[in-house]
């Protein structure tokens, strides 16, 4: 009867690189993906006029879900290592790509959006002086910057999923 | 001697599926992004004032790119079908998919920063009156539309080269 547990279907395992979900290259990922959308919702909060604009509004929206995402992943990657077991599930690996597919495409779009207003204000209308304009232009950045690191991980996990 | 034209190495030719280049599937993809792009750039090109917004400028820019990209890859696809034979070298799909996975970014980040500008002139500031609202909306929406019709060969073509 104990014969059963230790029969496993090759099949179903993926080999496991630096970068992918439960290794410490995935986790540094996913923690700099976490911290760059933090500092760009917090920086964002700040200003008082934000929600007066869609754009803003909207990437307030995705860096919050994009933190909320990155911080569950990178949660299971602190437990996947210290169980010492990667995530080599077929299944797992398809969900965790669709998942950082829909986010980083939302974290992009808003980023490209507000990108959008923050050179319209500061230099078609030049109006940086009634508006916060570092602070539009410092979270833009940060959303750039969380989908940098974010784009990594769903490549692997895609690519991954294709070669399997 | 003639023996030697005949063998050819199984490792670095693909298994051509509907939408890959040289198929009609893939045809009718580049013929829909090159369609959509057009449109987009001329609507926005019968607005005087698209340049001065810099989102709007990026956007003309950006469906010009996919125009000529579709355009080109859909004169190479006619080919592959009129001697058929279609594009299963593993080099060309790499440079289809590298050349796709710009193009398409690139319509999109415009797509998204000529939205935000959109609703912003749209919904904040209610100032349609002095604005050709319509067609910086039927600009983007086409400049989305193209872009939908990229993803499709880029994602296949990335596909295909991890599961080659």
């Amino acid at each position: 009867m104990t014969d059963h547990i230790i029969i496993m279907p090759p099949r179903h395992t993926l080999k496991a690189t630096q970068g992918m979900p439960g290794t410490l290259g995935g986790f540094l990922l996913r923690f700099l993906q976490f911290s760059f959308a933090v500092v760009s919702l917090s920086v964002m909060a700040t200003t008082s006029d934000f929600p007066s604009v869609t754009a803003f509004r909207y990437l307030v929206a995705a860096v919050s879900l994009q933190s909320l995402w990155s911080l569950s992943l990178a949660v299971a990657d602190i437990y996947a290592i210290l169980v010492q077991r990667g995530y080599r599930n077929v299944i797992m690996v398809r969900l965790f790509s669709i998942g950082d597919g829909i986010t980083s495409t939302l974290t992009f779009s808003a980023a490209c959006a507000s990108a959008g207003i923050t050179v319209l204000i500061g230099n078609d209308l030049n109006d940086c002086a009634q508006n916060h304009c570092s602070r539009f232009e410092t979270a833009t950045a940060m959303a750039f910057m969380s989908w940098f690191a974010a784009s990594p991980s769903f490549i692997l996990n895609f690519w991954t999923l294709a070669s399997k």
